[in-house]
């Protein structure tokens, strides 16, 4: 457990700036998932079940962004499909820029709020100010790194 | 084991693309890794040691793709950081499209010939005609699915 895993997830970020990689262990404990954006879900699952013949675990739509999801099994880890829910969805802008494909990944963390802070102190870019309700774990949060790939950091739930 | 893993990896894909999913278990055993493709393999690095705390594991030069890479250990599994090694990489045109960022995932399979042979099948465009000896597993060959992700797949390695 680590040392800052009790921490209030809203807490400042000022507060957490200072934490270093060191003090808490790796940073990443695990890759949890692949996020993959596709235009029609339904016609995706077919092709994913068809060619990897993969179990879709489950299936959510996020309101907020306009987000059609499923969650399909690969051994203990995940591949998100995403797909657009409505047409103002931002991820309908996304695809028009880089069609179809990996959109993000998924990293497990012991505490995402630390973790966040830490990651934008080295100068990534918040997404989420502060870490939210997950599809993947009680909390998630998004930043994009210094080398342009979007990550989610997954709070550490109990393996599968 | 696979009843399939004693195939020779460059029999024709004419015999094995009857090859159906449910016989041989999964499709995909487990996520490897992520590729990531950078501009500058040492900077990118750099970022990576400040924001992750990650160990780099193993850097090796592919002369054929022209790419410079290193495996970057994140609990079990592996970041791949590429970048070009020489100005007319396939990696220069790819990262002058996209931009820096995910390019590509790679899975575990049991065999990778019968895999490749399966998802052509499928429909899935095959960038090697035949397994070729990899990086990651003792031999690997890449596809592009039917929604624009670029795959790898890793013959099945003993777990670290």
């Amino acid at each position: 457990m680590s040392p800052l895993a009790a921490r209030d997830p809203n807490e400042r970020d000022e507060e957490v700036q200072s934490t270093q990689a060191g003090e808490v262990g790796p940073v990443l404990a695990e890759i949890d998932h692949v996020g993959v954006a596709v235009r029609d879900l339904a016609t995706a699952l077919d092709s994913y079940r068809e060619a990897y013949d993969v179990l879709v675990e489950q299936r959510e739509v996020d309101p907020e962004d306009g987000v059609e999801e499923a969650l399909l099994r690969v051994g203990g880890r995940w591949v998100r499909l995403m797909a657009p829910h409505r047409d103002d969805s931002p991820l309908v802008a996304w695809l028009d820029e880089h069609g179809e494909g990996l959109h993000h990944v998924g990293y497990r963390v012991a505490d995402c709020a630390a973790t966040l802070a830490h990651l934008r102190a080295q100068g990534h870019e918040a997404l989420d100010p502060f870490p939210r309700p997950g599809l993947r774990g009680p909390v998630v949060a998004r930043v994009r790194d210094r080398h342009g790939t979007l990550v989610e950091l997954v709070e550490d739930v109990p393996s599968f």
